[in-house]
């Protein structure tokens, strides 16, 4: 989806960066990561969802809604190697609605139960409309923390699990059409990389990470752009979702996947599968990291080109679609 | 203003804990005070803003709207005693107005220039109508923090600065008069009693702390459930803003103070005071602690009437009327 508005995400969250942030003794890591940063190792983020920007109550019940909130916020943590600790939940609700705000609550709490972070607090408000969800996540850093800003020209890129199924069942959804019970899981579940994070911070395997909420092009040009570095991807191996029937414009483009995306030393190119077969976690060398900006995209008869803007832009879109 | 939803804040947020929380090693205090405090002595609270519930652009500026969330997440703070160390903000935003963003943000980075907390990190998302603000504050205590549930018998009941003023502007606005410059002021921009809740922490003088968002009676009827011991608050004693004109409804249910209400030994009185013009804060006793449960409001006369569920209740209110 292209971006229409006249400022994109990236854009915005730089400006607003800009305006929050100034040197602190306290923060150690201010904005521009997956989480920031505080003194002590203690690390913080807070992921946004809004219903009928990131959801609809027409594709996910109230505990999968609030279940992949949970989800996409400790994704922050795992894309640091931090270990999370605990979760705060604000939510906006219809007046009288109660069993809504338990349903969401019950769904976090899910989420949190996996990577066993409890739920320590949060806010609740009467919603003006939309139904909203804030998940904050803390954890504490035990090893290095792995930055998106890491990345070395020869540098491996890695990808985590396969990508584009919950894209295809937003698209689906957005079409009118139900999706695969494949891609809708995608959706309403993601994976949980805490584990495959933290190993390869504390191995010291990853040189850069991110995780794909937002699309495989966009957080690959936002960790190419934290490490000011060039990031070639080899479309042939993208490990597009058998759920998105081979869509692999839903693969690079549709985000909303939840899965690891790093960059690591050819030399540790045998310690990394390793580590995938202990963890079970599908990882795949999807390109390499080269001088310059931007992002490159290589098919099989090894032309190049540069991707649109691609990858969900959630402030950008604006022509009414949901996802 | 009587709640008329089903279920009140007070009774939803008790259900919804105990859907979120069960016993962590890594969280020492869970749901049920200002701020969580996880291992190390790291407290974290959030506090969510919805336009049309909580403000409207029609009362406040951007910026305004933006040091109000700030300081009112700050204000969690200062009822535990806790230095803030960093916020993250998130926000939902119309689409195309990256203004309205970059405004907000420097209203919160405001208030937490007022206490040395930096802006760390935040997420930033479509709206989908209100605009919407949630503000983390993350901090670290350094000496016991003061919790809602230490009020014993035989206390003081103490309340910081005057109480009434940001509820008279809501008051003004909802019935389309513009309020008072005095009253506008004290909704646009609340006190900062980060100092006043770390000395008190600091110096053991408070055994109980909370502060007034929701209402000096609603937020009194918190402590005294936490503490499992009633409060009596003398009406003669409470100290209605002068921006209240007058009005002790609005200075015991309007809410939106983000005063600081302690309870304390009655040994300790010459040292509070004594603390209060240290720090030029007007500390004021307004009634004692007591055995049983709930709150009684005691009149010149020695009168005594149990308040209804006054105080304002975002959540219950469903009548329309913002605030």
């Amino acid at each position: 989806m292209p971006p229409t508005g006249p400022v994109d995400e990236i854009t915005l969250v730089e400006r607003l960066a800009a305006i929050g942030w100034k040197g602190s003794r306290a923060v150690l890591l201010g904005p521009g990561d997956d989480a920031a940063v505080l003194r002590g190792g203690v690390a913080v983020s807070t992921d946004l969802m809004v219903e009928g920007v990131h959801f609809s109550f027409d594709w996910v019940t109230p505990a999968e809604a609030g279940f992949r909130a949970g989800a996409a916020a400790l994704s922050d943590m795992a894309a640091m190697g931090v270990e999370p600790e605990a979760l705060l939940v604000s939510m906006a609700l219809p007046a009288g609605d109660p069993a809504l705000g338990e349903a969401l609550q019950r769904g976090v709490r899910a989420a949190g139960d996996r990577v066993g972070a409890a739920i320590a607090g949060g806010d609740v408000s009467r919603a003006a409309g939309a139904v909203v969800l804030d998940v904050v996540v803390v954890g504490r850093a035990r090893d290095r923390v792995v930055r998106r800003s890491g990345a070395k020209p020869g540098d491996d890129l890695w990808v985590s699990g396969v990508v584009g199924g919950a894209a295809a069942a937003v698209a689906a959804w957005s079409q009118g059409r139900e999706p695969a019970a494949a891609a809708r899981a995608r959706f309403a579940a993601p994976p949980d990389r805490t584990g495959l994070g933290r190993s390869l911070a504390a191995r010291q395997h990853a040189s850069a990470m991110i995780d794909i909420s937002d699309g495989l092009v966009l957080d690959a040009r936002r960790l190419a752009g934290a490490s000011r570095a060039s990031l070639r991807i080899r479309l042939d191996r993208v490990p597009v979702d058998t759920a998105a029937a081979g869509d692999l414009n839903q693969a690079l483009e549709g985000g909303e996947d939840y899965e690891l995306m790093f960059t690591a030393h050819p030399k540790g190119k045998a310690r990394i599968l390793a580590l995938g077969r202990e963890l079970s976690v599908q990882l795949t060398r999807i390109g390499t990291v080269g001088e310059g900006t931007g992002v490159e995209l290589e098919d099989h008869e090894g032309h190049r080109q540069r991707p649109g803007r691609g990858g969900y832009d959630h402030f950008a879109d604006s022509s009414g679609g949901q996802g």
